[in-house]
């Protein structure tokens, strides 16, 4: 067996999304990668040593996030995401060999492929059943093993990536079949806390942030200590911590890099208002953008203020 | 002549409520006070060395702000607030020996003081005619002196502070005329720059932040960089800065020490965002208040999110 820095985690079964986002990633590239049957088990490989990293599903632009995912990195022991990237996502209907479209009766498929082919579905087979499980590779196979379902039927046809169809011998009976030709699936690399990857200058820091009892203002308060830095938010979610009915946190990107002077204030602003903070990294955006820091909100225009407060304070 | 360091200035002349408030003032106690006939010549004196320090009112509890005050620490060479002292102000009418109430027809006194005795007047004197000096002392003083109006007509009456009669040899005709038993008048010592007084506790910090460009929200967007800090203002006004029509200031006094980390940061942010910060001074409570800091916003709190910061970029 490989030592465990070659090797990487990801969310099984192979050929979905995940492991073609994975392959994509450049801290993976040239690794021995390994499907894990849930993004819990991938991401205590990290935790345990056993892997490198982990690739996981967080967030798909037209589903929302991936909650298995934000859930782990919220409730579980602490780990950090090193990279991330995008993968647009297209949907292939695929069935055994001489199967007809019109033939399709009951459709298996990953929950959020279904919600992303539901149009498609409704126009092209308005009859047919769909069923969920926890993978579009694992619905090929389901399809290609002749799995019956709990009403012991077959099932005809599976939602998946296009190459589940090479993958587990299915023949392909409608490509690109999602609802949104945008759609996008973005992906993290996760490894154990540590230092950081050096800021580029389009960077990304995500964190979650726990609030302190539940009052009026708990979010804005939250939202302030970033806009008075000029640190621009493109993500905000609630999710409840798991601790107890009502108490929640908010998982947050921010544009930037921990060691920007702005995002570091910002962070210790939420560290005193919050119950809370969780960091969970800080890495170069995947949509390579550079978005212009707000006027008084650079590290030299900070610098300057310390400069000045210190004159100040000295008399 | 005494050393500067002896000698404080003072808004006379000799027997306003500037020099009972200077007499008041632990730092004066004991010192040689002088009067400058105007507010300007009084910080002047401070700038050029000529004395240790000077008293001048800045804040009228009824009248609001004491404008050449302001606009001198605004416009001026930087000065600093090293303390301030609030004293009740109570008016009395008063006028040559002989003098009968009724027959007063022309009262003369300083602007402040005609505006805090205006419903008195309305009722006791509706008929007479009110003139403003630049002192209530110096209205003492023309009642005193005979001095004739514009129209050659003798003041009758003066409104003044009590210890003017007596100063003046004038008969006081009505005591405590004033429309608020409760006002107040907010006078300062002002030094050079320096360092500042140390912290008690009960402190307040003045500043005056220039507005970078006048766009929507510049307010907002100042009074941000004090509520995420949890730090609280106390008064605020906003006064055009001289230097062309539509630009603006806003003086600023805010609860807390410049040595509060709450207050030094929220300084270093409108140092950020302002066109410019001009620090007036950290100085002791004349009203000895000492209000709870927010949670999250001890320095101890301050401290510990720069050690978590430190913490988490060293990974």
């Amino acid at each position: 067996m490989p030592a465990s820095k070659d090797r990487y985690a990801y969310l099984g079964p192979a050929a979905t999304f995940t492991e073609a986002a994975a392959r994509r990633l450049h801290a993976v590239a040239g690794a021995e990668l390994e499907p894990y049957s849930t993004v819990h088990a991938a991401i205590d490989a990290v935790r345990t040593g056993d892997v490198a990293g982990a690739v996981v599903p967080l967030e798909n632009s037209v589903e929302g996030s991936v909650n298995a995912t934000l859930d782990d990195l919220i409730r579980g022991e602490p780990v950090m995401i090193v990279a991330e990237h995008l993968l647009p996502v297209t949907f292939s209907l695929m069935a055994r060999s001489g199967t007809e479209l019109t033939g399709v009766r009951k459709v298996v498929t990953h929950p959020v492929a279904e919600a992303q082919c539901r149009s498609w579905m409704s126009k092209a087979l308005p009859d047919a059943v769909t069923a969920v499980t926890s993978s579009t590779a694992a619905a090929a196979a389901a399809v290609s093993a002749r799995t019956h379902d709990t009403d012991g039927e077959l099932f005809d046809a599976a939602i998946a990536a296009p190459i589940a169809a090479e993958h587990y011998g299915l023949d392909t009976l409608a490509d690109d079949i999602g609802d949104n030709k945008e759609a996008l699936t973005r992906f993290v690399l996760i490894t154990q806390p540590g230092r950081p990857p050096r800021a580029t200058g389009s960077d990304k820091t995500s964190l979650v942030a726990y609030i302190r009892d539940d009052h009026p203002g708990a979010l804005l308060e939250i939202l302030e200590q970033f806009a008075t830095r000029g640190v621009n938010l493109t993500r905000i979610e609630s999710r409840p911590t798991g601790n107890g009915m009502g108490r929640y946190c908010f998982v947050i990107d921010a544009e930037g890099h921990l060691n920007d002077a702005r995002v570091g204030e910002a962070l210790m602003g939420l560290r005193r208002v919050c119950a809370d903070v969780r960091f969970l990294g800080s890495y170069a955006r995947a949509d390579g953008v550079r978005p212009p820091v707000g006027r008084g909100m650079t590290n030299a225009e900070f610098n300057d203020a310390a400069v000045w407060l210190d004159s100040l304070r000295d008399g």
